[in-house]
């Protein structure tokens, strides 16, 4: 039916990103275990993000780390990525993990604590300029683990101005995507805490400024499907960092903790227009593989995301809006509960092998011995990690 | 010393407004326990809240709350607030209540429903002018119980529809101020949960639109001064209701749960000139006794914001600075913690009798006799509560 | 297949119980909405509830509610029950809504007071023996609002010796289950507020003391299927008491809010020999509709929980053991995941058929006739709530 | 006056103990940030606590960490504790940083790994025997990621097993708490997440295992002096691990985030006769100060404790009992509430000079040069941190 051809097309047009650092080691504080076969350089990580494209079919970018993720030489890094048939995707700064980051990094008290971090965030756009990126993706740690540490206004203002200043970097289809989360690594106030935040910054910046949802940033009982109808009817929506939780920012792959919200989250892209390429929202995984091997965890993400989309197009929106304004409470939630309660698998076999790819990727990339190629050939050198 | 000078000038210019509810019935959805001698009326609601001044001399002005408190000669009420010594202050508006408001109210997907609700908040602008009331303040409990029963964005452009009716109705020297909430009653979206969208709302209404910062609106583990201290530098901090909460919005007396919080929560003030009554910040409580008598736990409340002021005013703003400056953690943390560790209450007791007051308000009204002359006097009737 | 076979034997053996309240007015207590139709006594609701069991075949037994339920003749009562087609479940019992409650019942400082509470329990007791039920299904609210409020230590014992009371009245063949809940309608602490407690006090009591999990009673984070396999593998999970929740003790449908948690929950009760009638797990509605129709909400619950259990019923036990001593973290997860993604729907609609039943029970009900009916024939009267 | 010579004489008597690892270097999984002057062996963290405890006067015991703390001479390390001024405390087990734990330790599907975990708990009695402890800490960080990856009830199973091998080996006058906590580093289900799991456990494996209380180890939300008076009913409360969070376990100071509820904590102490050493509850300090100096951050926590205790001595247990028994909800939690509003701090500068101790213990030890000392004699080696 011109039905299902339509959401087959949609799903063959999504793009998924997959982050750099996902492939290399990670853990908790407690400890970090390691993997064998894991990247030791940028290089090795785009090759096994290229294994999630062959795969898939929807995940041709990567997001890039710096510094975990410099080179030499970009033009290189990028000509590998062509090669092994991704591209890169959005810039990720990094300020903090430098020693002088302890109290903070472009809120910092210290006026040179926070120049070095906003050289560093200028350094990502230059970064962005050899590799074609468009997106530079600000997340900042910044904040205190005690009251009266420091003025929580100050640090507003410190923030600001070096936003303002690496926005007036941004060249000509370059944007900047601010991201919020409620703690963690600081403990007591954290400078983005919330969508409110990084919203009030991205308005005083201007349009090239929106806002990064990541799936496990929020309080407890926060209604993410809400934040993302608002920042899209707002034009302010920029990015998805996609993982999952139950607990804080527990980093697990995306829809295994809560697939339904998930589902209710896409609906709410869907629902704002935020799968039309022009809406300029990025769907990225940012995740942590603490104990299942990367590359299939990947993989499957991937999939989690694509099945809860899928479920969303497949929504009958007119039966939704007649009996939303009919105030059929119960009919309204059937309408989505039937989209969810569709085993959309068979749908997007069939898809897949319309794309030339196997229907089952996870089995598709198990079978094919790259798993066990990478532990033979990664001998030696140092696995790339969180820190690396 | 001049510092207690100043302090003690503070505290007495300081002014903490009522709720007229406060002194009715309340409960939960499992019982409301009705109290003897409570008001039966407008006039004997603010009758005891005179009290409450007489006692504190700081809680001059009480809340009204339409149509709980609808009257047919508002200038009679007025005249009576000021025969027992108190005044009228802001104008609560109710779109909760009626039938109508199953599905919403300002935000409900039947045009009439919205009309009926914009009516009733144009009747309290009405209302306004006719007891010089300065400030309307919004509560919605509009929002949805289950995914898919509307659709978020729909409700945010109604909502934003009639905000803009009622704001341009407003006269010289009014203004509104919004309030937000997590959840209840709506249990899976809430059309205003979070300070972001009343803020995003205020922005685009005008400067007279501010935002009402209740205490026990939050998701666990959300930092209120950080809120309070960005709605301050936005100039968009309208209002406080102040109760205290363990688990969600429980409406208990301000200071009860958390004193710590609370002292925080003003120190934020201070820091961002929030008790200059130039920034415009009203001070309210909005709390429910159900089990204590309503009164007293009323002064106590006053007293307890009192004495979390005093120790904010304490706080050595200079040494403070100079420590979060020099990055010295532990001895920021120090200086608020030796303010918050002070025992204002003998400062508060000569403060009061510098005052004329008695130096043990709680103590004062129960010597005082009115607790029993209104439970002999207020037979028949009846009793005020949240519904009437 | 023979795997079809076992679990639509195992879907058509199970059994819900609807409680006779959810069929009456409920809210918040901001607002309760009246519904036309509502019953007007137990009779009427017993009448509701049937509908419910005929259009679904699983739910023939009904949860009363004392004093909510109480009649002069329980011979009658359950006469008409057996005369719709369902007969009388657990005794509810209440010790919340008389004005003695207001510090609490079985635990409050006052032994006039416990003696009431207790008297009321045997005279569920008494219930029981009239009406041939066989559990006791106990909630306190108590607990205190304000920290110094009662000691909590005392309240344990004088609850002990009220447990006590009542166990050693219980019948042959009669039982106790108790629930726990973490707050509402107390604020500070609640005597019973987790599972522990529950269960320390059955321990003590005997065997024929058990715990109630109620999905909505809960800290925010809690892993529910945990508790649910701690207390199967201790012999000591009572029942359940199934809704939904985003936040606090929302009430919601079951299976609204997290139809996978509901599924994981399941998944326990199979691993854990629960869906055995020899466990004597209970599997209870308890729910509040304040806006949504009753009855067909009720019968969407049952469906709720009847498709998680099917797919709880699919999971592969065998390969899922098998990735698990395997350590194959994404290969078990898989297991859980592809039972849980199957439509299920088709199934119970056959399984439906099978029975005599129409394979879509809400559309059955409401093309039945009879929420006109009821709407038409209620008419005077007070309707039932939670409060009659 | 006696009240407050008794007040005195309890706070003297008070022991706290410090943990060796709390002055090594900790941090986030994002960033551990060194710090000048740490100990680089288990001698020199013995080295710091002793100056905590000359300091404070209450510190006399550290707990070990094997195999943080491993040496080869457990005499010797004994020896040197005696002549800095102190004593060897608890022994905390560690079954979380090696590689084989990636998915449990005692819990794990393999028993091999299970095997190495129970012989690593067998040699940290050895331990005990070898240093004189008498008490073994047990935190697991066992559990599980996703959903399905483990049977849940199976993993009690040999959970239960691993600790009846070790409280079988417990000699005279030892014993074991036993550790709860609700996530982190588990993600999905933790082995132990509560007391009622700890306290089945502890029941079941007999009188000389107790159950260890962190604060920071709960759900949003919890009461958790209500379960320090459950276990002190129940006489099963070991330990307490003392540290303040505003989120999750965020292991900050004790006291830094709500010192009201440390007071409560430890006036349900007090209700239940816990500072009684026949009690044997231990009152241990367990946190990371990841960008204060370590050790006037543990004089600052022992302060707080100690503060903290003094306003619990305070409460007037007399009057507190009347109000409750009366039914006063407002005079009971004014009882408690002056105690907490009392400043202690003069009472305990009094005490600390009759002890021969500097009034003030933080600006005596910045004032005494060993900050000084240990950055400049601490050179080359490895920094103990959380790893070694």
């Amino acid at each position: 039916m011109s039905g299902t051809t339509a959401v087959k097309a949609a799903l063959q047009a999504q793009r998924i990103e997959t982050p750099s650092w996902g492939f290399g080691n990670s853990g908790t504080r407690f400890k970090v275990f390691a993997q064998q076969g894991v990247p030791r350089d940028p290089f090795e990580k785009l090759a096994d993000a290229a294994q999630v494209h062959a795969a898939t079919g929807v995940a041709p970018t990567v997001s890039l780390h710096i510094p975990w993720d410099k080179v030499d030489d970009y033009a290189a890094l990028a000509a590998h990525a062509a090669d092994v048939g991704v591209r890169i995707g959005m810039i990720n700064s990094n300020t903090f993990q430098d020693d002088a980051y302890r109290l903070g990094s472009v809120a910092h008290p210290d006026a040179a604590v926070r120049r070095r971090a906003v050289d560093h965030l200028l350094e990502c756009v230059d970064i962005m300029d050899a590799t074609g990126s468009d997106s530079l993706k600000l997340w900042f740690a910044d904040g205190t683990n005690y009251p009266g540490q420091d003025d929580i206004a100050a640090r507003q203002d410190r923030l600001a101005e070096a936003l303002a200043r690496v926005y007036d970097r941004l060249g000509e289809g370059q944007r900047m995507v601010l991201e919020y989360k409620l703690f963690e690594p600081a403990f007591y106030t954290t400078d983005v805490p919330d969508w409110g935040t990084a919203y009030a910054h991205c308005l005083k910046l201007g349009p090239k400024a929106k806002v990064v949802v990541d799936t496990g940033h929020h309080a407890p009982g926060t209604n993410i499907e809400f934040i993302v109808a608002i920042l899209l009817r707002e034009g302010r929506l920029g990015a998805f960092d996609f993982n999952s939780r139950f607990y804080a920012d527990d980093d697990l792959m995306v829809g295994a903790a809560d697939p339904f919200q998930l589902f209710r989250i896409l609906h709410a892209v869907r629902a704002g227009g935020g799968f039309d390429p022009a809406a300029g929202v990025a769907f990225m995984l940012d995740q942590c593989h603490n104990i299942e091997p990367k590359i299939p965890a990947m993989i499957r993400s991937v999939l989690n995301v694509q099945e809860a989309t899928a479920k969303a197009l497949l929504v009958d929106a007119d039966a939704l809006r007649t009996a939303q304004l009919a105030g059929d409470v119960l009919g309204a939630n059937a309408v989505l509960m039937d989209a969810y309660n569709t085993d959309v698998r068979p749908l997007l076999a069939e898809l897949r092998e319309e794309m030339g790819l196997d229907p089952n990727p996870v089995a598709a990339y198990q079978a094919g011995g790259y798993a066990e190629k990478i532990v033979a050939e990664r001998v030696g050198g140092t696995q790339a990690g969180w820190g690396a």
